[in-house]
């Protein structure tokens, strides 16, 4: 299948909250980027993290294989710093070749968990 | 009415809880696809469905008859075979003509149910 | 302020639950296509309903003042006849001028309330 | 990094909940637009509120650094004036330069808080 999608995606929502109620680790509050690489190529993902009041940091490097899914918590995110709980961000996504870019959020901080999805900004 | 839309839609979130609460089967937890046909045509419809780990599966046919809509549940598709519960996946939906596709899940698996909702990607 | 916005406008995803939990009216169950109009004239909207198995239903017609949003709750729609309850529908939106269309949905049928919103798809 | 984004937004849906459950800030329900600035720039952002039945109010004025992320809360809109509780409105967002914008609610307002998103839309 060729590549669908686009090469930069925004997702101006984040924030992992710093704890959770349920079953570990399906109900462990996470912000998610569920990426979609169709093409027959392996897509070069670099992310950049910008904060309210210091500088942006990044960038995190994925790599996806072709015709491969992937659903980023962005609370794996390790190199080069872990993300910060509790803390207003937002994300510049960008890949060599297009792919499509879901934001999801699972909040399990109250005893019922709460989602929230959008298709993110691309051009 | 002309056939309002696009041909090609893509999900990149995919998951089906693997047990919910409440009255069925309202209440289960499920992922649909809302799909809008406004034409005077049928619509054709082929799904293909991509995962983290192994190859696309598909095509899913789907038929959605002229100035109809179908709320489609991925877990009542059935060829070439079901989808894994509790797995990511992500959805790439072709028409023949163009339509309109919103992605909702509702999340039963707390004994508070969860919804989600957004308008699929499309070009 | 110039009209902002698009003419016609979908949601392809609808559903009226048949009870719900809290006061009223502001925890009924409710599907809202949220409307602004930043022009200085009336838009006047034509709404039509597209079934899974019947005939559509339209139009229904809405008027939106210049410079003003309405909220307006599908459930509120009386002519040519109600929206039945528990059914799956999608709705095509049409206006004279570019409006913006937001589809939100507040489900209190279980004792918290669950919310979803998403632009709608407009070309 | 260059701008990405666009330079009008507008969110639809506007509802701030007049009470809510839960640690203050964190639960408190609240309306956020999540706004991001990627260029070496300030921008220079107004906003006009639109409502049901009153003329629009605004512009309110914010500033986002360059390469910031500001996630603004619309209770914590001051001049020219607060936006009521419990009242429809819809918002225009207009930036000196190009950003992105993420439209969030937290409704704390029964036991178990709810969560919506969605990209705004954007001409």
């Amino acid at each position: 299948m060729e590549a669908i999608g686009k090469k930069t995606w925004i997702i101006a929502e984040g924030y992992i909250p710093s704890y959770g109620h349920g079953p570990e680790p399906q109900f462990t509050s996470h912000e998610t980027a569920c990426i979609l690489n169709t093409s027959d190529r392996e897509a070069h993902i670099k992310i950049t993290i910008f904060y309210t009041d210091k500088d942006p940091v990044g960038p995190y490097e994925v790599t996806i294989p072709p015709q491969r899914t992937k659903h980023l918590r962005f609370n794996e995110l390790k190199e080069p710093e872990p993300i910060p709980k509790d803390t207003d961000y937002a994300s510049v996504i960008e890949s060599d070749i297009p792919v499509v870019i879901q934001h999801t959020r699972l909040d399990s901080r109250q005893a019922e968990n709460s989602l929230l999805t959008t298709i993110a900004y691309s051009e």
